[in-house]
């Protein structure tokens, strides 16, 4: 079992990965697919009148500010528009692709962050009333009732609540939370990277190996929304998942590529 | 088996309906949601800066002019927002939801209308590069395993085409497929009108009852989207649905009271 992690538009070359996961399914790979929309969502977000906003949590890492008129957008753009267009992408090289979300009979359940403690100008304040969570539990039953059928789960980033409320959640950790439920044997987490660089933006110092025990060290290096990828790296390691690969998605087999090991490879 | 079609936000009691819902799946019915979404799409197609555009066909249809454009942003709308937000609705009063449109897992295949011949000005002409389809198959077994696991499917009114192109489907008749695929003995169609009348818009020529042979007949007098629906309720009943019934879906109990025979029975 393969989890494969494709960001937003940034850059992957949706076509390219699609035509790889295309002959993986045909030689019998099973597959869970999990992706983001943070950059179309912003583009959305702008042109109906509402800009993204961003934070930073006391512990330096950025995230979006999820109201409640902002959740209702990015559920839209990440499970109509990303969802649906990655759906036909795949179902027209020959994968049966079926979309859905964590809402989807409660695929992932997340406690909601009532109140997150950022940082803005210098200063520690709490945010509530934001529909943000932490993915806890992942119905792997349902991800497997559809595999077995043949399809091709296609996962959009949105969890539930135990009260019902849908919730924006981080798609690099959805995609380590499903990888660890369905035991995958590997996750690849495609990026507009080359891999994990130790020094930012220079490509010439991609890892191309870390060890597990380098994960902690490699947190204070990262940037960006690179922190994330390594946490839910760590987490998928946690949960089982023995290898996962942070590849670039803009080459022209991105997923063949960091099944042959190009990336950086964590184990 | 119970079908129930949930127009968009034209003034449908989602709430009421979700309630009905949750009473009815506690008792044991199965049952396959069918919504639509169009005052939406339309209301965020304008925010978008791409207006929607309705063309007549010649037998007197009204529907809307799909461009890839105006497609991406129905999917989006259909299945991302009004999807999702019933999913959560419905989740929120313990029943287990599962969103999908007719693109995920091929749930609906249909034959794209390449060239409608279209009314305009008083004159005919062709439109071309329609992404509207008119669905040809549903696969039940795929609805089937997902009620088998306890699951109410929640079914956007999308489709796909048999090379995978994605298709914009009227929901009316989407919902008369799927009724007639899965067997229901009953499809609802909720609307924002107490049934189909007579004399539109005269409350007092609601028709309670109208038998099958009826139906050509109610073709000539139903006005504007109700066409659709005398249409969607023979398609149902030439697949063996046994009763079909346009209900008033502002009321307190929108489904029950369809049940009990309120609105207009068909059969």
């Amino acid at each position: 079992m393969l989890v494969v992690k494709i960001g937003g538009s940034q850059g992957v070359a949706l076509e390219a990965v699609c035509r790889d996961l295309s002959m993986l399914v045909q030689q019998g790979q099973q597959v869970v697919v999990v992706h983001g929309g943070s950059a179309e969502t912003n583009e959305i977000s702008v042109k109906l009148g509402h800009p993204p906003r961003f934070v930073t949590s006391v512990s330096g890492f950025t995230s979006r500010y999820t109201d409640r008129t902002t959740l209702e957008i990015f559920a839209m753009v990440t499970n109509g528009r990303m969802n649906t267009l990655l759906v036909e992408q795949l179902q027209k090289v020959g994968v049966n692709a079926f979309g859905l979300s964590g809402v989807d009979g409660r695929l992932m359940v997340a406690q909601r962050k009532d109140a997150i403690r950022i940082v803005e100008n210098g200063r520690q304040r709490m945010l509530r009333d934001d529909y943000t969570g932490k993915i806890e539990q992942v119905n792997a039953t349902l991800l497997r009732l559809l595999l077995n059928e043949g399809l091709t789960p296609v996962v959009a980033p949105l969890a539930i609540s135990p009260v019902g409320d849908v919730l924006n959640v981080d798609a690099d950790r959805a995609a380590a939370m499903v990888a660890g439920a369905v035991r995958a044997e590997q996750l690849i987490i495609l990026t507009n990277v080359p891999g994990l660089m130790r020094n930012y933006p220079d490509e010439s110092t991609v890892i191309p190996y870390l060890p597990r025990v380098g994960l902690e060290q490699a947190l204070s290096f990262a940037e960006g929304r690179m922190k994330k990828k390594v946490l839910g790296a760590s987490e998928a390691l946690d949960l089982g998942v023995s290898k996962v690969v942070f590849a670039d998605g803009r080459v022209e087999h991105p997923v063949l590529d960091a099944l042959d090991g190009k990336g950086t490879v964590i184990s």
